[in-house]
């Protein structure tokens, strides 16, 4: 009559509603009795409390769900309560390993907290080395944000992350700046107070003219906060190092234009970025005071950032979004008739060193978000309330009245970069910008080997070819034939691509790279075909951007080459050990009203697959956005990110000025 | 057979379950035929989906599904929408309202933002006066919660909120200084540059020799950063009034105790805050560099908190949290080994306004919590690296090492309260602590009644009964028999609680100090008798402690009253509206360790019901916090606070430096 399916069906679907008035009786009586008894005594745990009344059963299933509440909250917080537990003993463990063995293991030392140290230190091998890092700035900072702080996107907090929370127990971490190294002695001097000894050694720090009274002054990398006097005591001390890492960065490059170092505001420190967005709210509240003349206010709402590259658009198209997005609700009357961007670029277009569809796109883009560009602009010199700038093939100077200028243009050599050239030797060490380096990144000059530099303070020296042209040719020429065939040719480039990288633009096509080069068809080439072959590669030669993306490579290859020659079947290095390469992945910047852009140009045949064509324009923006997510270093600054973007997003950014 | 019920329910319970391959056809061969046709017949509608396929059936559930998505997307975008369009409409015209209505409406202008200023600005009829608010600091700082601030387990931001954004768009704000107030005239002058000037014309500020140098001065009360020249153009310009509201607040109050102003932190500003944050770090820091002395390292690890108010016992508190929950974790051993919190009070007690149980616990919880607490103690010097303190009754002058000092003794009068309270002429006016209002917080001396104050910067001049208390004995004696009856002691007490409100002790128990005064049993007081009644009262004469409690319901009070003053019918307001009554809700603080102390004495009545006695512990850290979260004057504050309070339990607390 029924199949049995139906009626536990029904059963199960009554015990699932226990609100209704339906119990076994009429349950009995409505069916045949016998099958009920049937699935009763198979199913009997699961029907069993459909007999019961339906109170008891209320609050039995209560009294069972308070149970399995307790036995879940006792299980889930034993849990999290043993792995803090855990992690912390295991983080004093740690902490007193590393303390304990010191002088056991070859020391590292490594200078600086930035892009090129942190890698380093999260890599390295700990049981190998004992690793100290020095620095004055306690915290990583996540630089590319800095534009987003300095308008309220983003907070402070959000993109430093301290430097102990970062690589943990193992590596020990002094707050110091250093202010001497001597590699002879494998020694380098530390001193909080020691800035000062730096910058009269420097000597091409403060040529220009500064007037008395700099209040502000912007020493040191990390802060230009006074230290109170009373914690200052930090006494000079010496340390010895068996290898030493320099990753202290640099820093901005005014070229000696008067005025900058006083009235302009830089953005490469956290500092800087709170000290701007001081500035646009001290700005705008100075011309609401009442009185104020519309030509001051104009100068006050007058912004001028210096400097096309990725960090000045990023700031210019952020200052535009505040604008747009908060203060027009503030000040609506100062935003429609008053505020002006401007964006002063030298060369002939911003973002130069991106595809020029990408460049062409943004200063379009800007002109639709009313922030002027101009281009082939110098800055001749900054006063107190104005940018004197010449157009290129003008002899004019024309004054730009304004009130707050973000200087973004470049980097120059930290004052104990300068130091470490000099003592090293200028002869050797002869690149201003920077440590010359071999391409394991060992400083150029250090006999032994122990220095690395990378980053911003460091550059990678390249050998030409063309250098060793008649070498390289005589060695590859095995048959003294005054000529190189195919095959010598193919071994040549195959032998010397890790001495010259930029032998790699022949490497997927080196057949097609010889029979061009062989006009003769001889099936060889000569000396003289060959010089031309070469000089192509050479031509590709660059030396590396001042980039994050760079210094985390670099970090991450010292970290590596130093793991390896922890291994005791090492003894030299380079020959088993490849050389730094470098992987560029692509450039992207914000460009403001939701829209970024990003450039793959340059980028390694793996990304091709996706695409090697430019992007600009909202979906480039959620990529930028997620790309930045992913890169905070911890769940920390990434629950803060998030939290940071949906905060501005509902509440807008603050504009209290402290 | 079947009741219809069952049939029905079953077919419902598969009509939810359509996963089930149980189709109409085996229905009808199960059950009655015609039953079911009868069945669908009534129910046809919510039946019909049964006859169709399963698949039929799947996509049509999910493309209803999607349409109704689509349909509570666009409706409640659409309302979201709207209503910020219609927001920002209401905003937009409110804005051009008030700036249309210029010169119209009579003047009010309140100087300061803070917990006075506030709830004066919000509760003001801006339909009747025309509201602007001078103060050099944009924002409104929610001051109880700066100790949490100075250990970085709340953020900066958290704690202020910018002015535009709290009083809205009717209110007019004018970032400046208010440097002088002509009473005859109605004009007040400001300027932004104008601290000098005071700081010239209070004699009593520099007077402690200071040594040259001092370059964190920490003049005004909004920000001792310097603002940087260029954008710093804030013409003096003058305003007339018709209403003033001052409620400027105070100042530290130093003592004249040499070393304060140069060597200790203060606690009462965003900045003072920051200061202590990277100060502790920068403690630590220096500590751990080597070749530091272990007794220097004990000094630079030892943290004196001055007074033992609330804000000294909270920072103490959230100082010892921060030490112990996240410090203890980078530094073991300087934890362990050398950290040091001194609490020093010259009085007998801490928190000695509060329950002397109150005193008592937190004390011994400190003791516990490894914070030394010495009572009796003064300070009378602070040099670089130490505090010279004196114990009470003696004349042993003692140095305690330490590298960080907080000072959180005490206020005084800020330059512009002096500068007013000389204007008006200081035999009125003789309260150093600040200006003398009358019951209505008008300020004493200036005759047209149009300068109101309150807040920490005034005083309620309390009369003393004692001081009139002929003439009250001969208005009340309405006999002229020279004794009172019972009735006109009665009458005496009920007309004058508006002006004496310390009359108030009287009023639940007339007749019992009536009879009590009456010791002769006559039925009648004489004038001796009502002298001993009336200084009962005039003990309790107490001037309102300078808190937020009392100055925001002085600015409700000065708002309410304005506002009465504008109907048009009024006349006078002294008739007919009360004088201000302080209602005390209790006080509260953080003592650490997840535990506080609440004390409910000389609260009102109204608060009986709950209890008198005083709260401490963890049951009491709960309503401390969710007291501050309810406090918050913003949505906006409150997401921060509650998102900062997560994080800094899971996260921990940032010790970056910058």
């Amino acid at each position: 009559m029924f199949s049995r399916t139906a009626v536990v069906c029904q059963l199960l679907h009554q015990f699932h509603q226990p609100s209704r008035s339906f119990s076994m009786k009429n349950l009995k009586t409505s069916f045949n009795s016998e099958t009920v008894t049937n699935i009763f005594k198979n199913n009997w745990r699961s029907l069993a409390s459909i007999t019961q009344p339906v109170k008891r059963k209320f609050l039995a299933r209560w009294r069972r769900r308070f149970r399995n509440a307790l036995i879940v909250t006792f299980v889930v917080g034993g849990s999290v309560y043993g792995y803090k537990l855990y992690r912390s003993r295991q983080w004093y463990n740690e902490m007193r390993d590393s303390e304990l063995t010191i002088g056991q293991k070859p020391r590292v030392v490594v200078l600086g907290t930035g892009w090129g140290a942190v890698p380093l230190l999260k890599h390295i091998d700990t049981s190998k080395y004992e690793v100290v890092c020095v620095s004055p700035r306690n915290y990583f900072l996540m630089t590319p944000l800095l534009p987003s702080v300095s308008v309220g996107t983003v907070e402070t907090r959000t993109v430093i992350e301290p430097i102990r929370t970062l690589v943990g127990p193992r590596i020990k971490y002094i707050e110091t700046e250093c202010i001497n190294v001597n590699p002879k002695e494998k020694i380098i001097t530390c001193s909080a107070d020691g800035t000062k000894e730096i910058t009269v050694a420097a000597s091409d720090r403060d040529k220009l003219p500064l007037e008395q009274n700099i209040e502000d002054n912007k020493e040191g990398g990390s802060s230009s906060r006074k230290i109170r006097d009373s914690a200052r005591t930090r006494p000079k001390f010496d340390m010895k190092y068996d290898y030493l890492v320099v990753a202290i960065g640099s820093e901005n490059n005014t070229f000696g234009i008067p005025g900058v170092e006083k009235h302009a505001h830089f953005l490469k420190e956290v500092l800087d970025a709170r000290r701007i967005r001081s500035a646009i709210s001290d700005a705008f509240e100075s011309a609401m005071v009442p009185s104020q003349t519309d030509e001051e206010k104009k100068r006050l709402l007058h912004f001028v950032v210096v400097g096309g590259g990725p960090t000045g658009v990023e700031f210019a198209a952020e200052l535009a979004d505040y604008v747009r997005e908060d203060l027009k609700r503030y000040f609506p009357r100062l935003v429609e008739n008053d505020v002006k961007i401007t964006l002063i670029e030298a060369l002939d277009h911003v973002l130069s060193m991106m595809d020029k569809k990408i460049s062409d796109y943004t200063e379009k883009h800007f002109h639709r978000e009313n922030i002027e560009v101009l281009i082939n602009t110098f800055v001749k010199g900054i006063k107190q309330r104005e940018v004197i700038v010449q157009e290129k093939g003008s002899t004019e100077l024309k004054s730009i009245p304004c009130a707050v200028v973000v200087w973004a243009t470049g980097i120059k050599a930290r004052p104990l970069t300068n130091k470490l050239r000099e003592t090293i030797g200028t002869d050797k060490q002869n690149n201003r910008m920077g440590l010359l380096t071999d391409k394991y990144l060992r400083v150029k000059g250090v006999d032994d080997g122990t220095i690395y530099a990378l980053g911003d303070c460091a550059t990678i020296e390249q050998q030409k070819l063309l250098d060793r042209i008649q070498l390289l040719f005589e060695e590859s020429d095995i048959h003294k034939r005054g000529a190189l065939t195919l095959d010598e040719f193919r071994s040549l480039i195959e032998n010397k691509i890790n001495e010259y990288p930029q032998l790699e633009i022949f490497q997927k096509g080196i057949e097609k790279s010889f029979y061009e080069a062989d006009k003769t068809k001889s099936g060889q080439i000569t000396l003289e075909a060959l010089r031309s072959v070469l000089e192509k590669a050479d031509k590709k030669l660059r030396s590396l951007p001042a980039t994050a993306q760079v210094a985390t490579q670099e970090g991450r290859y010292v970290a590596d080459l130093l793991n390896y020659m922890a291994h005791p079947t090492t003894t030299t290095t380079s020959e088993r050990f490849k050389p730094f390469n470098y992987t560029h992945l692509g450039s992207l910047a914000y460009v403001g009203g939701d829209a970024a852009v990003i450039d793959f140009s340059g980028s390694k045949p793996l990304l091709d697959i996706f695409s090697l064509k430019p992007l600009s324009g909202r979906g480039s923006y959620y990529l930028w956005k997620s790309f930045y997510f992913t890169e905070q270093f911890t769940t920390r600054t990434k629950v803060l990110l998030a939290f940071d973007w949906l905060r501005s997003n509902i509440f807008g950014r603050d504009l209290s000025r402290y």
